[in-house]
């Protein structure tokens, strides 16, 4: 077998073997098959595209390329949730609460953010001494004694996967849908995930702003998931504008924990309980949807789901005190409103100028290495669909200084759009994927 | 400029600026553009297309990309030919002494042989002592001395032509009609060439097997002439059978000698008269292409042209006694005849299968600075559309062991196609392009 037959074979829009894909990542992971190979070949998967079956098979050669994970001996089912990235987007922080009090555990590694969507484990280092660097053993022992982990990886989790996306990234080929879709699968099914709900975003600050793709990709991970013999649910949702009202590290943890004690923002809450109950579903503990709902929202009434999150920033060493006071969260010296220079309805609240805005007051990283600043961020106070009058204050910005406040209050300006006809609200979803 | 946003501009079927063609091509030269962006470009290219104007652009690129000669000091009209690759193709052999009999200076740089088609430097090395490394003052005193020059590059002639020429062979990027072109041109032109005939093979035993493609490589060919202001002319000739009846190189001389001495094989004394005749009219010295003919006709008869190969074999070095007893050429110790098994109409002599079994034998070289046999090679002693009988010799194998001739027996046998209905003999050209 040649590298450069794989590649051709691919470039005249053949289907690739299973043994022939096998080949090509192990040589690109033992670095036998070059990087020029390999982005020839990804320009050629972009173009040709691949199928489900193809698909699949990358998935298990990315995610057999390193350590794989074997959390059988700790729970029933390993569930885990992924999101392609969105802004605002905090749910975990909310979910892994509700479904762990619910008593069923969830243990979940992430990656760590980067551009104009923030990562989970940012967001939690805003809370003093949480400790993102879990061992295996001590991810498992937590996930058996509390039910509940938020941690970095443990391993080395399909590091061809990693390698390839440096290279794609470099090359043109990161939007490839059964590229992404493998990419986001093979890291799942290494870290030993049985069952995944999935968060396909799709709109303005999305990954896949065209309705068709994110379906597309969506179903191309329930298929993966039915070759991998995983069980897979896909949920596609809404960003075109920020979910929430927090973007920005601290401000995110604030708005997480005030929606663990009941309140929170109406479109963010539901987001969060809808993500929930499939997690629910999914662990087999439920009869239908509606009893794994019912739980979820039991679960955010009786306070159980705040108490398991304080539970889990104590046990990985964070301060709980600044739940219980989270004016002790970092807070950025600036504060600035934006006020709405007309009235009328808000027609758009660009989520990638959003996301782009805060990301330059520095709550996100340009590249890899760059240091957050946990404090800085922005108040998004209304929803696509909102009435204002001119004055009234539609966002707050966090900042570190006066002139990037004044900054961001341009970008922020611009990203909103007032006209005078009234507009429906956004839906929160658009179709889900993989349940019955 | 970014080199990824140019692979993404491809990629999404753009058309490259001027300026972001040569950022490209000059950062891949400098090596600060690595491979994998470039292979990634390469695959981009060959599937999305590339118009006149960018491909004339690439073309100068690349010519750009090293020295770029300058003949005018010793020549009105640098002129130059160049073949895609045949099996027998000794056209220059011929076509050079015509030319330059007719009081037209022809100096021709050309690169080494690869695979199943024989280099024309590689067939002027049979001859001993002839020298293929001249400099460039000594091409340009011999070119203005004698008129003639065959000899390899006398500088380093669009270097990353052969860089990107080496990246697309391990990728699976070759065929691409536009980079085939600008490859071709690239070298022309940096090597100062003001009038240029193209011979575009089209067949079973060319890069090319389908006419609309070699069409297609032809116009765009012409077109990054006009674009460079440089007269092109291409003619689409056949290459479903070998050219002439020798195949190897010092069979090819010996042919070629034949054919200035007025003899040789018909299509191949044909062939060049036309290739002749064509550079004639392109040297701005005949009123038009009857008159160009009747001079290349008359080179041949008067024997002027014999006496311009002698000449030049004597201003390299060589030993022109070989000339006037071929017998002294490098001849092979094993001569195998290969017979028809039936009767009846010869409807293929696959050519790629007979420069491949020539290669094997010695003849070409597989890989670069693999050794030549000089001796060997086959005689293909008939065309397409012949007559034969059962147990009439059709080819002549001149082999270095006789279990090599048995081999190439085996393969020629099949590589020829004998049935019982006749068949008219194949077109030696299938049109021209550029010429008015």
């Amino acid at each position: 077998m040649r590298a450069v037959d794989i590649i051709t074979k691919k470039r005249d829009g053949g289907s690739l073997t299973t043994d022939e894909i096998h080949f090509f990542i192990e040589g690109f992971t033992r670095g036998d098959i070059p990087d020029y190979q390999v982005a020839a070949w990804s320009m050629a998967v972009l173009l040709q595209g691949m199928d489900a079956r193809e698909t699949s098979d990358l998935t298990m050669a990315l995610a057999q390329s390193g350590d794989q994970l074997d959390l059988s001996d700790v729970v029933d089912v390993a569930l885990d949730k992924h999101s392609t990235g969105g802004v605002g987007d905090k749910t975990t922080l909310v979910v892994a609460p509700i479904v762990s009090a619910c008593g069923v555990p969830v243990g979940k590694m992430s990656g760590g953010g980067l551009g104009f969507t923030g990562g989970t484990l940012d967001k939690m280092e805003s809370i003093p001494g949480y400790d993102i660097n879990l061992d295996t053993r001590g991810f498992k022992r937590q996930l058996a004694e509390i039910g509940i982990v938020l941690s970095g990886p443990t391993a080395v989790l399909a590091p061809a996967d990693g390698k390839l996306y440096a290279l794609r990234d470099v090359t043109g080929t990161v939007p490839s849908i059964p590229l992404i879709a493998s990419s986001v699968m093979s890291k799942k099914i290494a870290g030993g995930a049985d069952a995944i709900v999935l968060d396909v975003k799709v709109g303005l600050g999305a990954f896949m702003q065209d309705l068709d793709d994110g379906e597309e990709l969506a179903r191309l991970m329930v298929e993966i998931g039915v070759h991998a013999e995983r069980q897979v649910i896909a949920l596609l949702s809404d960003m075109n504008q920020p979910l929430g009202v927090a973007v920005g590290n601290a401000l995110e943890v604030k708005e997480a924990v005030n929606t663990l004690h009941g309140g929170g923002p109406g479109d963010f809450r539901e987001h969060s309980l809808v993500f929930a109950s499939n997690m629910l579903l999914l662990s087999g503990r439920f009869e239908d949807f509606p009893q794994a709902r019912a739980a979820a929202e039991g679960a955010l009434e009786d306070g159980s789901a705040l108490k398991k999150f304080i539970q889990l920033v104590d046990a990985q060493g964070g301060d709980v005190s600044v739940l219980e006071d989270l004016s002790k969260l970092p807070s950025a010296p600036v504060k600035v409103e934006l006020t709405a220079g007309t009235s009328g309805y808000i027609h758009q609240i660009h989520a990638r100028e959003v996301g782009l805005t805060a990301m330059e007051l520095g709550a996100g990283r340009a590249k890899k290495g760059d240091a957050i600043d946990h404090a800085v961020g922005i108040e998004v106070l209304h929803n696509v669909g909102d009435e204002v009058e001119a004055g009234d204050a539609i966002a707050v910005i966090h900042a570190r200084s006066e002139e990037q406040a004044q900054q961001a209050v341009r970008r922020l300006e611009a990203a909103h759009g007032i006209k005078n006809e009234s507009i429906e609200p956004l839906a929160l979803f658009y179709g889900t994927i993989g349940r019955d």
